[in-house]
């Protein structure tokens, strides 16, 4: 049997090698382990709490806005992806199929869920009858399966967890409203919970999801300067409602197609959350996402071990009683120092230290997982000041993370320009484009950039296509992506 | 386009047909659509609502005893099912495969998981090396499968969500301590959470589950007499640990198998529950695991609307401001009376009207769903009587469960003393067992009903075999099940 932390003595630095660093950080901080499914990968709890962090915070968001849940088939009839045209020329290279069940052949083949448009859709239109049933807002938690060739731990899995929503209401103003309402959601939850700075925009044609009309996301850039999708909303127009016929009586009793929308995020939220606050001691994680904020390490000789364990477990009860996420290792076969180590490489935010001197003053030392920064501080303020320096550490990591976007963000007006800086260095290019998916794909040819999004607030207005050198119809974010 | 609920005018009584009178209450209540997929249903936002209180509820219990969550594949591969022989005898029938994904067939097929035992066994052999790494106590909430030939909504669908929990153990000792703990978890749930009274026991070994060395089960008795299987535990012994060699380094530094358990819970519960609760004018549910506790419902002549409405919203602050669940209904284009009756098919335990004259009065109707007690409060106790009246709404629902199950209970000395009671009654029967499977299955055979389990605390201890007549190895709960 082989002890998986054995394999990974030390954490290759981010400079020398980025990928191997990050899969070193996961398998050492035990986030996960390869599974014997092809691309399928188990969450360990350390990681899975972390999504259950995300989903009660998410689904708060969710909720408060209307939106309730359900669960819906993970089969889909095969036919249900034929009824909407972009839809399976999309999804079809990437779906498994059962094709046998309780030892026979099935009449038709069943798809197992990458998405589910179909499958809400066929539903709406049984349950929508008039404009009295709308807006419907439904979302769903649910694991999906895209039969991926290229995979990474978190960011591209064969199966993931996801969230996501359907919705349908009686006009494209409303079913707008709803797509935008969802994106700013996601931009609000990833920036202000995850730490995660975004930029936030409409996806090109050629990136729009299978089906869409159009498709918004929030692009996120990792330390080795690639981006990664954080969620999408998609405004799917009458599409869906048209190909699964989803009519209502509308209020002056003619047959209406509804409005749909969809707009998902998923574990992958766990993989940019680690390659955005990551470093070469391990992970980093803001702590309101932290399923442990805080670590208390009792130190000193072991004469006055018993006095400085009691006063840590009594500053631990205060902690807990003010609902901070705290843990005290009082393990007196491991060294401090390891300890120390041990829990910087798991990305705990705050570690206290208490020691007989400490004691003695009243005291105790706070030293922040971000910066390094000690502050010693009285005991009788403990609950106050980590409060304190928790939101702290939430708002550095936000501001150092946009910092680093900042410092690998630049502008260009040609293609040579693009391939120019993309030699030397990483990041995201602003550049104008003219609109054609002939230059768009010959940017990606030539850099391996791909469009991120239109940004709705782009640092500056290109003025002119940096192919083409047309006129520009749009201020693109370009960039190499996970 | 169907409007389901036009088709459910009226519900069927549970004493002209129970089994329709359940369809047309899921229906009309909106609980569940049927979806394409033969077998599986959509769970609707009001029945998903009452498995997010039952997840939360069990969720807490689970933590409480040390047990964290993970996600593991939705995907197992056909060669795992091999290596334990009872665990592929007793589930291959039941298998959905994959055999083909993103345009090829696959090497090796893969199941649907219909349970993880496999999956486990294989992740933990790797994971576990010492015995400092047991206990492992790991829980999953997911999806499984399972392509039955009969379904019914909730209680036994092709596909239903659940939570699995596996865990290993140094010694037998620990693992049927964990199996009994679990089990008692169970109990206490169903019955302080669902008010559902079980009997808690052993199944008879042609009861157990696949490749388990014993199987523990709760028992609950629906209103038509028959049983439903509410939660199991099951003490694997070293069965998995030997098929997926997991084996540890125990103190003395020798290679020991591990002894596994696992024990899981499904959304049957919500089916139980309904079952169990229900009457012939809809749903009722307990408070404690009612999405909405209280409806208000403000009544009175238009000219008084406006005032009456302002006190009720005061109210609902106060109500929803001490954590009750609560709703206003104060649509003026439906009728109390309508309103009174659609809200009692939901089955909300409580209903609160305010009036004219109860504003003069300073006090407001409750409305018991279960009893129909009518009780006249002030509105200044209101926070405290509302919470008092929804804690004996929980008791009487429970005591009310427990003595329906008393008055379908009987014990027979005789086969055909069986026969008889069954003929005329419902319900479940007592009787003694000689611990031969041939007399287990002569009286599934001649009646219908099958060993339920062998009861921990039987109401007598019985002597005789009710087939063969010889002494009775065990007292056992026989019924009719789901």
């Amino acid at each position: 049997m082989a002890d998986e932390k054995q394999f990974v003595k030390e954490i290759t630095p981010q400079s020398e090698d980025f990928s191997k660093w990050y899969l070193d950080v996961i398998k050492k901080a035990d986030l996960m382990s390869y599974s014997p499914v092809r691309g399928c990968i188990v969450f360990k709890p350390d990681s899975y709490e972390i999504w259950e962090n995300i989903q009660r915070e998410l689904d708060k968001r969710f909720k408060e806005t209307g939106h309730r849940n359900a669960y819906f088939p993970l089969f889909i009839p095969e036919s249900f992806f034929q009824k909407e045209k972009d839809h399976i020329e999309g999804f079809n290279p990437e779906l498994p199929w059962v094709t046998e069940a309780a030892g026979e052949k099935l009449e038709e083949r069943l798809a197992i869920r990458p998405t589910s448009e179909t499958m809400f859709g066929h539903m709406y239109a049984e349950w929508i009858n008039s404009y009295r049933d709308l807006p419907l807002l439904i979302n769903q938690w649910a694991n999906v399966v895209r039969w991926e060739k290229r995979t990474l731990p978190f960011i591209r899995t064969s199966e993931f967890l996801w969230q996501e929503g359907h919705t349908a209401h009686e006009d494209e103003a409303d079913a707008r409203k709803e797509t935008m309402q969802m994106l700013e959601i996601y931009r609000d939850f990833v920036e202000d919970f995850l730490a995660i700075p975004v930029i936030v925009g409409q996806k090109t044609p050629s990136e729009r999801f299978a089906g869409a009309v159009d498709t918004y996301s929030i692009e996120a850039m990792m330390k080795d300067g690639k981006a990664v999708q954080a969620g999408t909303s998609h405004y799917l127009g009458t599409k869906f409602a048209v190909a699964f016929d989803i009519k209502y009586l509308d209020r002056e009793n003619t047959h209406q197609f509804v409005h749909t929308t969809s707009w998902g995020s998923s574990t992958r939220l766990i993989g940019a959350l680690i390659m955005v606050h990551g470093d070469d001691r391990g992970l980093v994680i803001p702590p309101k996402v932290a399923p442990t904020q805080v670590v208390m390490i009792p130190i000193g000789p072991p004469k006055s071990r018993e006095p400085v364990l009691a006063k840590t477990n009594e500053l631990y009860t205060l902690l807990k009683q003010a609902g901070i996420r705290v843990k005290v290792d009082d393990r007196a076969d491991v060294t401090p120092g390891w300890k120390f180590n041990e829990y910087e490489m798991r990305g705990i935010p705050l570690r206290i230290e208490l020691g007989p001197r400490d004691m003695e003053n009243g005291q105790m030392v706070l030293v922040s997982r971000v910066s390094g920064e000690k502050r010693i501080i009285k005991q009788e303020n403990l609950v106050q000041e980590v409060e304190q320096i928790l939101a702290e550490i939430q708002t550095e990591m936000f501001e150092k993370a946009k910092q680093f976007r900042e410092d690998n963000f630049t502008s260009v007006d040609s293609l040579d320009g693009m391939k120019q800086y993309l030699e030397k260095k990483r990041g995201f290019i602003l550049a104008g484009w003219c609109g054609s998916a002939a230059c768009e794909a010959e940017v990606k040819e030539e850099t391996g950039a791909t469009s991120r999004n239109i940004p709705f607030s782009p640092a500056e207005h290109k003025t002119h296509c940096l192919v083409c050198e047309e006129p520009a119809l749009h201020t693109v974010v370009f960039g190499r992506s996970y």
